[in-house]
């Protein structure tokens, strides 16, 4: 299990008229914290699309139990349960506020892609390598 | 079942470096269709929240099947299979390019509350007798 | 001088907790409404694209006099004062509420890139000859 | 005069297919800037709010200079050049990417006003005494 942690403040942008975060707007914070959650192993998404593979989200689903507000400062913590061996990778993500309170649960899957040809590919080995340490 | 359709213009802005929309700006189409929606009953959301009642989302679901881009015309439709009779209100959501094609499916599960008290309520009357005809 | 007009209606999205258009969305109903002047001429910013043309903004100024609310329906007003004969090209904008109220004006400053080498480039022909019928 | 920096890193979602930041974006990189600057003072925008007090910008400049890219770390740096002795106050802000280039430059004017009346008002006097000692 591949686990990290990734602080994000909300933006006054990202905030509605409800006073709270627009929903929609958590599937950005999930992609950030993934993001993070990969430059952590000493790798980067930017290098994985500069080596022409690219991951976009094919399924994501959001359960929201409690409102985020602006200037609230987030953790969004990102788990990866299985090293994938196809070209389907999921992540299970939970987002709490400063009191430790369970704000957003959600499950994002994504597909490795060729850039060019978008045909099906799997994880790069550099990053597999990195991974394997935390599945045994 | 209530089923309504709309249409969406894919904005420069919604694209990302991939050359699609962006996979979180489906749920705010998802809401824009949900407002036009029940716009062809005669009310609106808005009329809903200055009657007090608003209608938070606590839980989404979105499988992506083929990518948007900028410039296209979307096809929203929104499907209201039962009348709900507490503080839970379901939409299924399908999105369509101008070939037809299923782009992006979804699930959509708002509440009913009060906007003073934040404690759980029903649809107004108002809007379920408008609805009514929908589900003999 | 080439004028149109579009209508926008405001997203539960684009308010803030101020309760108002958050003031970085008028730029998208800009470009909204500029993509949609282009097609009133019957070409499509889409299509100077994959002429290899981009258009890149260089310089915006907006003044905002009045808010913008959830569900209004704005009317965004694109002028093309002067043909342009370079690289540059500048649109004056002004968005109004239904009341007919000035909301939000702007101007708006793009270059004519060469998509491959960013080269500055100039108007496609193709849409010199369109416009040109506005301006004499 | 008061200075501060402060670093964001350009997410996925801010890009367009252009391969750059969405020009709109830089607008909410200045609002996040403008949060952190107010901060650094030990007082936040959010504790202004509570008091009674919001700022909705009136105008905005913003210069686009060089693109701005996906991961890439950016430093915007805000700069209050006066002490307002009114309802209005402009900050300067400037945004470097990590090769310390200038990629965008802007002039934000906001204005104080009444949370409840909407009428203007002047900065809080807590805000006042922190900021006097930059403007001797």
């Amino acid at each position: 299990m591949f686990t990290t942690a990734f602080q994000i403040r909300v933006r006054y942008a990202e905030t509605d008229q409800m006073n709270v975060v627009y929903h929609a707007n958590y599937a950005t914070y999930f992609e950030v914290a993934r993001t993070e959650s990969i430059r952590k192993l000493g790798f980067t998404y930017r290098e994985m699309e500069a080596m022409g593979i690219e991951m976009p989200v094919t399924e994501i689903t959001m359960t929201y139990l409690r409102p985020a507000r602006y200037d609230d400062l987030l953790t969004v913590e990102t788990v990866l349960r299985e090293l994938p061996d196809n070209h389907v990778i999921s992540f299970h993500q939970e987002i709490f506020n400063e009191k430790k309170k369970l704000i957003t649960s959600g499950k994002v899957t994504l597909f490795f892609l060729d850039r060019v040809t978008k045909k099906r590919t799997v994880m790069p080995e550099i990053l597999r390598e990195k991974l394997k340490a935390y599945f045994n």
